[in-house]
């Protein structure tokens, strides 16, 4: 039961302090420049070295998933219960939008505010799609290749994607709910969030149905 | 008597190069660029990857605070005796303050100057709140999942905190105070200096607390 | 014969990625900003940072050569059939092309287009035999001193020898090839296709050589 | 004999590619940008990269020196017989050179030119002692504390002093002379290297007497 709570707390944490480093990262990064790549490399830097922090210190307590997309993928594969990959999604959920706060309240930026970015069309749904494919290939071939990298290759992996998918790669839905209610650099029309998420779940299953052939033990049999 | 005069010098010159790396980064980048977030990003990436040198190289001599906050958690939680967390403090204050005047003469500033920059509000003293809980969950998760990892965690860390939390993350009191007396980029005026401390202590025994029972050994007693 | 497929399935899966990675934050980059130097930053980063993801992602199934010239040298030493190399080649290079496609579908650019980006001359060419000879080293280099440091090696290497040779370092014969299909920042004309190729394959066979007396194991007969 | 000659010839090349990243990253940054600091980050950023890949593949051969400074300090201690110390510095230099030639053969830069940047003054001194004395307590703390971990440390401690240092810290003798012959971003005009030189030795040697007393294994009689 405590444990459980533990877990909970770790899943709410990590996902929260995640989100708080995109959003505020992203505040600092507007209100001090003007060139927008400067400004998204000042939203990359950050978001992938609080990765590796999270995932390393939150892992032996939960697991650090700090994505529905994640647990979902683990639910799939039978390594976690159905039920506690909706009660990680929760944690994560609530976890990201007390993050958007956190961040605003530092800041001092208005408590919610919805979004005005526009992020839609098949450019987008086409790169929030491989994000999240990357991402799962990215923690199942990195359990499988070396357990202990795996908090550094996804901090690696989310410093590429932001740059290389069209979207920014968010690659979680969590994050994507919590980034609705900013209005500032890392912000998304909360309409156009349906769209994202569809895109980073199917975008799971697909990386997920892939792994289990591309990282199958050699001379397993077929 | 020679261990704790090893000890002293390690969290004295750790503190100054530290500090030392901050101010002097923050110099360098304001004589360079009238671009902020260039100049805060040329001040972020150095005082991350010192952090990670100087921890891992004067670990085992002292520990590598360099942080009265750290110093105090290891006190309450009866790592480190209360008279030898205060001789550290003494120790980190003193290398602080003579960090600062090695960058300035490194970059041949005036001996001393207080800093004219305002950094005051509710705003600032949530973000070092923060920040401060943050680098204390980092260090104490940090050594339940992967002591070893310590150093490059906490460098990772401040190398996001510098740009999630509005105040760039001072997250030290020894820091602070040297900070205080540089008229540069990474300056404070010495008036809000007590606030952001006052802010760092609480941030860091809030997150201690935290700590006991999120990262306590699984399985046992509650 | 499935372990086979498995092993081309990931060097074309993951000269794709690292291929996307290059087209796509170079396009992200330009549209970003007027900045050049900043561009090629953003170019960068992403690169050495998926390179590190992959290299040790997909190692364990394939080695995780992702380029022609690598798989040419482990022939050429014997590690690999030359059959199975020239099927790696295949991979690779078709893996490249639909990673510019994957990269233009994201960033909804045409289809495939030429470059018209010049790269040609003799500093050009001289850059390319340098970038692929330190490649070849770094890899032969790191297998012996440390082989678990490879990846990390491989994408610090790529990282600098973006800025330190006159070409951005490509290095490699079939990501050459599939930038010449994109008319954007990382593009290259295909006239000068070939020459980038001729130089990188003669700086692979040089470095093979050099390190073949460098790193022979001390003592051993001369 | 044979191992005699790879060891130079690793501490050559070494040295070779470190100038060339240097100088070679210079000259691409000042082509591309018109802000200095954006210059110096995308100077700082290859040099560290690059001196964690060199020193690496090239440790267990030469112990990847590629530095007068450091090969006196290792003669000094008894480590390196002083013969080879003076052989190393000898194809350090030499190899230095060559870097330079070989980052103005890719840049279609003239051959050797002599350095118009002046670098001097006590400041500038001030900072090569300082940059100097924190390399050598970087690599002898790193070897006492973590010997596997000394690449990542000098490859980080090198990206910080870039910017702590007033001197953009050259802390390396070989360097320095290597850097007088290019007259573009990185060089340094030949009548101050003296200053430089002398500057970086004196801070090795207060350095080495500082380790020796701070590293001691504790217990050890005073």
């Amino acid at each position: 039961m405590s444990d459980t709570a533990r877990r909970l707390a770790a899943e709410a944490i990590g996902t929260g302090l995640l989100v708080a480093t995109v959003v505020g990262s992203g505040i600092m990064a507007e209100r001090l420049t003007g060139d927008s790549a400067l400004a998204l490399l000042a939203n990359t830097l950050p978001a992938g070295a609080i990765l590796i922090v999270l995932i390393t210190v939150f892992g032996p307590v939960s697991g650090a998933h700090f994505n529905p997309a994640v647990s979902m993928v683990f639910a799939l594969q039978g390594a976690l219960p159905a039920r506690m990959a909706l009660a990680y999604a929760g944690a994560q959920i609530a976890g990201g939008l007390v993050g958007t706060l956190l961040a605003h309240a530092m800041f001092e930026a208005p408590f919610w505010l919805p979004s005005a970015t526009i992020r839609s069309g098949p450019g987008q749904w086409i790169a929030e799609a491989v994000a999240t494919a990357g991402l799962i290939t990215t923690i199942l071939g990195g359990l499988r290749a070396r357990p202990e990298a795996v908090p550094v290759l996804v901090g690696l992996y989310i410093t590429a994607a932001y740059w290389f998918t069209a979207s920014t790669s968010f690659a979680n839905p969590a994050v994507t709910i919590a980034r609705t209610l900013t209005d500032s650099f890392s912000g998304i029309r909360p309409a156009d969030a349906p769209g994202f998420i569809a895109a980073q779940l199917a975008g799971a299953v697909l990386a997920a149905a892939l792994c289990r052939w591309l990282f199958k033990p050699q001379g397993a049999p077929t």
